[in-house]
């Protein structure tokens, strides 16, 4: 199988966010057009992505609200629980544990590591932070199967050559790093930058008296 | 002009910190090979993403290491300053304002607003936190370019009104939201959760037996 486009995977979240503020509301059906114009993307993307999940609208109503939902939870394979560790409690990963929509995605976050002597033993969001000296055994107990990175970039490859020793063949990395990984392990990194420089490239457009490509960029 | 494709800006962060990080060592040429390895993608992406800035390397050595960051700079807009307000100075926020490229793209946030009474007039990186409350005298002050909404989703479509009637056209949107924008303005907003559905979708590929797609995703 050849995984779906990246954009079609990265819009999904966006999706099911909306999707579930209508199930809230009790609404019952939802049609592409109505997700295009909240999202200001072309209506053909919204219906090629639906088209991805395997689901089939009704002509005249769309979709039900409810079968998109699952739809979409197992198109990306959200449909099952995954469990992650966390390192790094900064900043960012303080985010992180924040974030209130990994609940939805059956997605959570079972341990958090740092090496801040201030941070240990404290909690944040109710998880508490354990040493990353103790990661080895801790590890054993919670065999999370993502690694999320949230390391200065400086001990980012470290952090992640323990993780992967450990098993972990997932990483989620926030540093601002490329990782080196042996084969098999799967690094998905984000760059915060990204973002960013696609912006400052469309205002470095509009400013040249060119109008930017408008509504949210593939 | 066509914009470049998202993918191809969102790698230039990444090529112009390692970039960098050569130039700090005093290394003088750079191959897009060592490049491709560096990021674990395909060589040829990374051949496509130098010439679009428009940079002609030497066919033995490569690129000077010195130019090469000079036409990313001059492709991403990043030759010129330009300032920011971040609004909302939670974790997302404060990892934000601890960004230390941001320099390197000569990009400053000059002001931070929060509407947290425990936040107003502490410091977070040096910055000042100001009352979400004083933000349209304060920002005549500061006049920025940009604004980064930090907030929770709840209060970005306001947030996003406030900045906009102040005159701010670019808006970097980490709300988990999407904005209603009067034309004209360009919104770019990151979904943390994306990158999750990215490794997510390899992830349920991987169990089911079959390789996932190697190196970076476009």
């Amino acid at each position: 199988m050849k995984l779906p486009r990246t954009p079609t995977m990265r819009r999904m979240p966006t999706y099911l966010h909306r999707l579930l503020r209508m199930q809230a509301a009790g609404e019952e059906w939802i049609s592409c057009a109505e997700l295009a114009a909240y999202m200001n993307i072309p209506h053909i993307l919204v219906r090629k992505d639906v088209a991805m999940t395997g689901l089939r609208g009704n002509r005249r109503y769309g979709f039900r609200v409810n079968e998109l939902i699952d739809a979409i939870l197992r198109f990306v394979g959200w449909d099952c629980p995954a469990t992650a560790t966390l390192v790094g409690a900064g900043a960012l990963g303080t985010a992180l544990l924040g974030f209130s929509d990994f609940a939805t995605y059956h997605f959570s976050i079972t341990s958090v590591f740092d090496s801040d002597p201030a941070k240990i033993g404290r909690e944040i969001h109710g998880f508490p932070i354990y040493d990353i000296a103790e990661i080895r055994w801790r590890l054993k107990h919670f065999s999370p199967k993502i690694g999320i990175l949230c390391v200065p970039a400086v001990g980012a490859q470290l952090t992640s050559d323990i993780l992967v020793s450990l098993g972990i063949r997932y990483i989620w990395n926030f540093a601002n790093v490329c990782l080196q990984v042996p084969p098999g392990v799967i690094v998905q990194r984000e760059v915060i930058a990204g973002g960013l420089a696609v912006l400052s490239a469309k205002i470095k457009q509009m400013e040249a008296g060119e109008a930017a490509t408008e509504g949210e960029d593939e």
